[in-house]
């Protein structure tokens, strides 16, 4: 069969799995479809209530019986499958599988009188990386269409441990590698705020449902929760077991990838996090450090947040790429709040980023496409636009030891990055507690813009710990373009041509709070009073 | 100049370096060299007794001035003088240097009135990895000698922090690859027990000094420990820093090295491991987690030591090499003193670990030894024979894929080792504490007679935490030779062919008390137990 008739046949079953009564008589047409499940009435009125809830109170609710798995799994799976006619955030699509889990559950809290664990009958969505025995995960290659996993993923065993229910998987970008959510078999998944605008990636399924509250925490991370105005941890790696996800380049262990939820909360982030960790995940994948959740630790920055003593650094450019007003504005909004409060802000130089985001680009290119193309060639179907930088035949591939000079490189970098917080707290005799930055250079971007991702890049290179915090929507009245832009790059250019005040009006802008590796518990809790303040 | 004429220049530059009333008039004829500092008058009756205390015990009296780290200083630098007339084990010598820092320390102590952190005065040898700014770090070869550090070491600076003094520089294999101690500038460290046994490598100048007690604490670790009848102790990567070290095959991250310290008891090596943990390493090397000595997990074990709860499993072979008879027996006699003692002793199954030993050889070669040629044609010199796997023109760079394949390869390997691990501890219904295993097949081996690194790589590959402890000594009337003997590879017909009880009576023999990852505190404590046990 050729790939083409593939494709379709599966992007067909995934549809075909919506019933009839979940399915909307029409498609709106407006830009936005964020109103749409209220006016569906598709869902009943608890329904909405629990969809729009945090996790946090759901699971206290679950726990005692007050709300039953079933009914908060059916409300998240009608949402989901809203979002899935809407903005086509699924790679598959599981209802019987997830309700039989909740009833499941529901009987055991019945018999037991107590909960299985700790996200006892939450449904979490999980990125089409993630597997579960019994059921594909393609991410989005035609060529891996039909070959069905025999065991989870590590993180999804510890999921299922903790009592969560799994009921969708969501689209990811062909190889994903670019942060715009787009493949051959399911075609582009948009943002529901806006059809004409990404709803980011590499987790843009994720961002999109999570953001529409189809699904109420989901795994990884910063773009997506960007562009869809949610909170996303990228924690460092070794903290969240990332065993047995597909992934591509597997085995590139120069740049790590993590995975880490995003959510409607900080504490539902962190409700998250502590689930995961009490499942001791150390003794399950080898590269996961025995860190339990170190209540110490949020409550030594508490001890700060509420004396108004923290001391954050920000940047608004990385000296590659101007963000675009929103971005900015978003910067300047957190640092005003964070002032008023009390807080000590100091600006902090972005230490040789341009330098880190060129390392990262030879990392993700060091293969010359090898690995990718075998994943296409398995159908023949084609590279998507967006990845040509990584599947150009021009590509040489790296020597190994180039490949170990750029791990050299990397480790120094990092010292440096080190050495250079050292410095600030020598000059400033106060320790960092985090910094301000942008996470990308636009708010959730137009389709097939995404140009730059050097403001997340950087942080993966120094693997710090990074959360992103919503924190207000572009608005053409306010976000006026600079006057007499000078840029700094070509690719500044670029990024600069793109902004548009009419267009981009409304769309999600957001900011990451970055620590030092392994500094989870004090970011979340920063992250959480910034939002606070913001909210205040 | 040709290689020869720089090399021993070199050599004869650190010959020189030993004042003339600390020179021996003349060489034993004897085996071992172990009685002479005690005979040859050099050292006063009070350094003898210093050279020969516990670290720990120094470090109280250094802090309060009952003793200055000037005579501390003096009398361990005697000691290692003499320790290099006899065993070869300097690469470079620094009495001065080390002086005045110990003459700073005494008058930094007289003014403060407290120590300047918890190593104050204490000397500390330095494998020659370590770089001291002004001096140079060859690691024996030709090629790099002349060239002065311009920084330390991120565990030198430290250690420097933490008060230490810094005296001698110690030998190491030319590439470090091997665990014989032999390289074209400084030629052979034997082993002070007896001149015809290998020291071990790749610290086998540490390992030399410290068991001839010219030093108390020195980094890094098992083989030589083993070999020299010591402690050491190796941390999960990650634990300590190893920033700034030479190496070879810098940038090889698939098989990580780690420095830990040996020294005469488990009690020095905590020393050390929670001086520079107090130092912060992970705001210095990025590789670093962010975990303190966590006197908790140590007390955890305590707990379970004092009620006879331990559960440790142990095996006497890894399938691919049988051990020399002394080697069993150093097993056998932990099992029975840990029985003894009421804990619960099972047989643990080496889960595949001929495969981890291919693994590492595979990744050790990976380069094709472009590494260790760069170094060699620096110079011209030649490479030493241990290293003609690792410099065979035979061989094959691995493809950057194929190594990624390797480092997926490992990750599996150390998920089912602890897939393995869990189905024990479910089987039996309890923890497993630790695992007591060889950590080489033979006692401390003739010259160029190592040819089977297996029971140490394993481990390496796994990342687990492993401590050494030295159990017994071969005895030709107790460790005779199996019987009808049955090699299992070719490997085990080579390494049984040399066992001869005759040529290794009186050589040490150790066995390695292994963790999971990050399991420090607790199999030190384990360990520190079986040391007690056997002195009991």
């Amino acid at each position: 069969m050729a790939w083409e008739d593939v494709a379709l046949k599966q992007k067909t079953r995934v549809s075909d799995a919506i019933p009839t009564e979940w399915r909307l008589k029409s498609l709106p047409s407006t830009d936005s479809v964020m109103d749409v499940p209220k006016e569906s009435g598709i869902l009943t009125p608890e329904e909405l209530a629990i969809t729009e809830s945090f996790a946090a109170d759901l699971v206290k609710d679950l726990a005692v019986g007050k709300l039953s798995s079933v009914a908060v799994t059916t409300a998240f799976c009608k949402r989901a499958a809203l979002a899935h006619q809407l903005v086509n955030c699924l790679h598959d699509f599981l209802p019987d599988f997830a309700l039989a889990r909740a009833k499941y559950l529901d009987e055991y809290l019945a018999t037991h009188k107590k909960p299985i664990g700790p996200l006892h009958g939450l449904p979490i969505s999980l990125k089409d990386q993630c597997r579960i025995k019994g059921f594909e995960t393609t991410m989005g290659y035609a060529g891996w269409i039909g070959k069905i996993d025999s065991e989870n993923s590590v993180l999804v065993d510890l999921l299922d441990k903790a009592g969560a229910v799994f009921y969708v998987k969501t689209s990811v970008p062909q190889s994903l590698m670019v942060c715009e959510t787009v493949n051959n078999v399911f075609g582009r998944t948009v943002n529901p705020r806006n059809k004409n605008w990404s709803c980011g990636g590499s987790s843009g399924g994720e961002g999109a449902i999570i953001g529409f509250r189809g699904g109420v925490i989901g795994g990884s991370i910063r773009v997506p929760a960007a562009f869809n105005a949610v909170y996303g941890i990228r924690p460092s790696h070794g903290r969240l077991p990332y065993a047995k996800l597909a992934n591509s380049m597997e085995g590139q262990e120069t740049i790590h990838s993590v995975c880490g939820p995003l959510a409607h909360s900080v504490g539902d982030l962190r409700l998250f996090m502590a689930s995961v960790l009490e499942q001791q995940p150390w003794n399950f994948d080898s590269k996961v450090v025995p860190m339990p959740w170190r209540q110490a630790e949020e409550e030594s920055i508490r001890v700060k947040i509420s004396s108004g003593g923290l001391t954050v650094g920000f940047y608004s450019c990385d000296g590659n790429v101007t963000p675009h007003p929103p971005i900015q504005r978003a910067v300047q909004t957190v640092v005003d709040k964070l002032k008023g409060a009390g807080h000590t802000i100091l600006s902090w130089e972005p230490y040789k980023h341009p330098f880190a985001v060129d390392l990262a680009n030879r990392v993700y290119a060091s293969d010359g496409g090898t690995d990718i193309y075998a994943a296409l060639n398995l159908s023949g179907e084609p590279a998507i636009p967006n990845i040509k930088d990584l599947v150009n035949p021009n590509l040489k591939k790296l020597d190994l030891n180039e490949v170990w000079q750029c791990q050299l490189d990397k480790w120094n970098y990092q010292m440096e990055y080190l050495s250079a917080i050292r410095d600030f707290e020598a000059k400033t005799g106060r320790i960092l507690d985090a910094i301000v930055a942008p996470i990308t250079p636009t708010a959730a971007i137009r389709h097939n813009q995404f140009k730059y991702y050097g403001y997340a890049t950087a942080i993966n290179v120094l693997d710090f710990t990074s959360v992103v915090v919503p924190v207000t929507f572009a608005d053409k009245n306010v976000d006026v373009g600079p006057k007499n832009f000078v840029p700094l790059t070509d690719m500044d250019a670029a990024v600069h041509e793109e902004y548009d005040p009419e267009v981009y009006h409304g769309a999600p802008a957001a900011v990451q709070i970055i620590g030092r590796r392994f500094t989870e518990e004090r970011i979340m809790a920063i992250a959480e009073e910034v939002g606070r303040l913001l909210h205040s």
